[in-house]
């Protein structure tokens, strides 16, 4: 990617002025910014995000709400200090742990008075249905009108921003057919396997909005997006076959797997009433469609039901084959993250001025020499105390990083069946005689029992994140420590997949199949941060019917430099023993539970 | 208590006949006979159940529903056995894991078509609002109409089985104040603190109904009931004062404290007009407030805000002088415990013929002996298999307790003060040469390492109990067992307060000053059980800011004839001689945390 020019405060301040006088002109008192595009994407390319163009700010989350009088950034803590930074002239406001920024935005409608009777812009491309029926719920109190680019004539449909800044074109390459021996499943089993959940719900169809949704339910892989194995397109699933919604000058590959359907995206209504007749019962999650989407389809004659999307669950249970073919990845990946790890050391010790920013470069040379197409997601390399922020993305290029330092490298690869990894090592910058201080092993240690813990869970079928998360946490908590985030998410085609969640939040069990990292960490300003990330997968438990245990797949060697053996129970010894022997395992090979290692 | 006649299977068939002609004179087509009685206790002695009446079954939980086809029972899993010999005549449904009887009845009403139509009897004693609600919303589907005596008119106000059975009279035993010294706190310092939460909802008061929220809030004991140090009564928290409505006869103390009226129970609404006037705002807790309750409250001119109560949380928080009280209390009742513990072994080794009511009479008496005025719950006392019953109280008096079984003993005291301890001990019968199997000394250390996870928990406040659930479990987890109950619960004036709930439905954060029992357990049918329990309190972690700590209370030796010492970590076994030290404290003196006591 090129380098971004930086925005200077000048130029910012006259696109605020200048939205100011269109808001004036359209009788506006105030609009809402979302970092998110049409695709409710969490992360958003700089030059497709209109939050980044209007307020500077960068970050992946963050909703801008801007009256006459006030121009207000909501971020989570991790982008603090980068929003203000970035965003001079906003008030830059971080919601407190366990609130949202959506929260915060719709509470501050509902308290500023100013705004009573008067217009509100948000683009219904930017909004799920859910967030615009709590939206539209939020400003009833106070008599606000929402104004969404669908509220004008057909012709006339723009955004509040259009004369400042326009969407660039979507870019529209190459899309690749994933064979059955990377999914395990053909599209009509997909088909198969989810017929009976629409009948259950007497529904002729699903929407599928999530781009994820889409390439798995396809078997079709595209790289429209950054870091992202997907295409732009959206679907629907019928009882015998997936509509997909693609513009008509995207390149399609010249074979498509049984039952997959290419309509044009401005006929996709069209063809559903050619299908389904002129009214027709669709399933929609409200989470994932956008309101613009309820809007056209509801236009078409569709009666929208709302129900949590059966695909997210199919897709998170990995079939045999994705497993194998995850672990492949993982396994490469792993081997990338210790050659740059042992690179990066090499170099800093003989003298060499290396930056984090060469570091990242070097990483992505490391994947596409190992066959990857692509990063899964910008990565995170910290040296020192940068690793305190736990997503710390924009790399240094000033500093060359210094022997004794840690740090922190989080990165993942995107291979060509399109599926994600995610990795996380925290090191000592030196040679094999470079010596961590005990403050440096005592914390390592702690990060690495909570991710001992996670790997090593047992527990019945029907535990919930929550559970997992806390059992993960004990390790950190005993000493006085935390971390303000998840222990884990979902990986899949994105790396960001949900189910499953091992967080606070995660109350749905978790199920045999998925893949998960257990990322236990410790962050502390002015200090620095420790991070441990393992993917891993859930399997039955062979000895004790009726419980799972947690299975590791990613095995990237640990700084032994870093860690207090004394710290360690005897069966966590004998754990790290286990994960140093499973690094050497061939690359395909599904690593052995650690009770049926050898000892 | 005297024993109770078996009620012949004769008599009990006879009397669901008389019920169902009743059901016929009355149009009914259905009557739920619920377990609780009108102060929705969790414990009804047996002659005040007509639940234990019309179905024979004597167990806590387990509510009836009968038409004129159908008798069924719900209980759960702990008294499947005792109900289907109990209640010949009742099909025995147990309830699955995370439902509920409730929820079973509820699903059974909605799916029973022959009921279409039909009239339902329920008590509006029995039901609390919100289930009372809930039962509403479910029947209306099959459009079932519900009958309550108080459907009828006033002079006629009568339950369908009245002519069967009648609740003997209310038990008016003395009422005692209890000193400051032990609750520390006064009834107008209550006032102080609960009136602020009054005015933020706009409320001339509150009604109170737990019997125990009535003893906390007026600083009474009473003894109207086993086990429990309450008085029949119920309370209006106004913002000045408390009305204490109680049946006229019932014997008071001569001093109440300032802010305490006094008034006949029949007098209580006109008590309320007076004061309130003919229209007047009352927050009830819809949970713990009966349907009858409701309507007589509504009648007098209330207008009922439905809330959760400000009381439970406030109670759940112990006073530093209630903390030292229960201390003291639970000191007394391990040293008698460990005495019981002590005699069994040595008689049973002396070839004495000891059952296990020969165990149940000798811990009343000992409790007596140390000044306990009641059992806090019926004991438990369960040799060998008996024990994988986890609420076994209908105690054997024909077997012999052996040397070499396996003894299970989970006892509370009520003491003078009114506070109630609870403790379990799973020991070895026989002296200290008797050795313990290596499956017993498994199974126990296991259990052993669950309860120690508990009582060395550390986390940060505004963790959850089912956070702390799921670090108890971990260890049994690991080894493939669990446990069919929470981990804990509230203790305080009940030996089962909420909240804290230590349980996978505990989602509210625990708080410092509320104690809470920390109880693993292992039941195996055929073989047997294993459960350790212990109260414990929260403290503000000294170490860390932020953080809390657990606390344990309870000391009663544990038997090391059953530890098997390998199987703990370092830091496990010193827990255990910390533990062991701390059995010999004062019982007045709050043991110190385990960071800070002496190694």
């Amino acid at each position: 990617m090129a380098a971004q020019q930086p925005i200077t405060a000048n130029v910012l301040q006259q696109r605020l002025q200048q939205l100011r006088q269109e808001m004036m002109q359209q009788q506006l008192v105030a609009v809402l910014v979302r970092a998110t595009d049409r695709y409710l994407s969490e992360y958003v390319a700089v030059p497709r995000s209109v939050r980044a163009f209007l307020t500077g700010f960068t970050g992946s989350v963050g909703d801008a709400l801007i009256t006459h009088k006030q121009a207000i950034l909501f971020v989570d803590g991790r982008y603090q200090l980068q929003a203000q930074q970035q965003a001079p002239h906003f008030d830059v406001r971080v919601v407190t742990l366990g609130c949202s920024v959506e929260q915060a935005w719709l509470q501050q409608l509902a308290a500023d008075t100013a705004l009573c009777g008067g217009r509100l812009f948000v683009s219904a491309d930017c909004l799920s249905m859910q967030l615009f029926n709590k939206l539209t719920k939020q400003v009833q109190q106070n008599q606000i009108e929402i104004v969404t680019e669908h509220s004008q004539a057909a012709q006339q449909q723009a955004a509040v921003w259009h004369k400042l800044w326009q969407n660039p074109p979507q870019p529209a390459a190459a899309v690749r057919l994933v064979t059955q021996q990377i999914t395990g499943s053909s599209v009509l089993q997909r088909l198969a396997a989810l017929r009976p959940l629409l009948q259950q719900q007497q529904l002729q169809g699903f929407f599928v909005a999530p781009l994820d949704a889409v390439a798995w339910l396809t078997n079709l892989r595209g790289s429209d997006f950054d870091s992202q194995a997907v295409l732009a397109a959206q679907a629907v699933l019928l009882h015998d076959k997936v509509l997909l919604a693609v513009q008509p000058q995207h390149p399609m590959p010249t074979q498509l797997e049984a039952g997959v359907h290419v309509v044009p995206a401005a006929q996709l209504c069209q063809t559903l009433q050619q299908l389904l007749g002129k009214s027709f019962r669709l399933g929609v999650d409200p989470k994932t469609t956008t309101q613009a989407s309820a809007m056209m389809l509801q236009q078409a004659g569709a009666q929208l039901v709302p129900l949590a999307s059966p695909i997210d669950q199919a897709k998170s249970i990995k079939t045999a084959q994705e497993l194998r073919y995850m672990r492949n990845c993982i396994a490469r990946a792993d081997e990338c993250v210790h050659k740059v790890q042992q690179w990066l050391c090499h170099e800093v010790m003989q003298g060499q001025s290396i930056t984090e920013q060469d570091v990242g470069k070097r990483i992505r040379q490391e994947f596409a020499a190992s066959g990857a197409c692509d990063v899964s997601f910008a990565p995170i390399c910290a040296a020192g105390e940068h690793a305190a922020v736990v997503h710390y993305t924009q790399l240094d290029d000033q500093h060359p990083i210094q022997p004794g330092q840690l740090f922190l490298m989080d990165v993942g690869a995107l291979y060509d069946g399109g599926y994600a990894t995610d990795l996380t090592r925290t090191f000592l910058v030196g040679n094999a005689a470079m010596q961590a201080t005990p403050q440096q092993k005592q914390r390592f240690t702690t990060v690495l029992q909570a991710a001992i813990n996670g790997m090593t869970a047992r527990f019945p079928k029907g535990t919930s994140g929550v559970q997992l998360d806390a059992l993960v946490r004990a390790a950190l908590w005993q000493q006085g420590y935390n971390y303000a985030h998840g222990t884990g998410h979902g990986v899949g085609i994105h790396v960001h997949e949900s189910p499953p969640r091992v967080s606070p939040a995660g109350h749905e069990p978790l199920q045999v199949g998925q893949v998960f990292s257990i990322e236990p960490g410790l962050y502390l300003p002015k200090w620095g941060g420790i991070r441990i990330e393992n993917l891993c997968t859930l399997l039955d438990n062979p000895n004790h019917i009726g419980y799972n245990c947690v299975l590791p797949l990613s095995f990237a060697p640990l700084d032994e430099r870093l860690i207090e053996m004394r710290q360690l129970t005897q069966e966590q010894q004998r754990f790290l023993r286990y994960f140093a022997r499973c690094f050497a395992l061939a690359n395909d090979e599904l690593p052995p539970l650690f009770e049926q290692a050898q000892p």
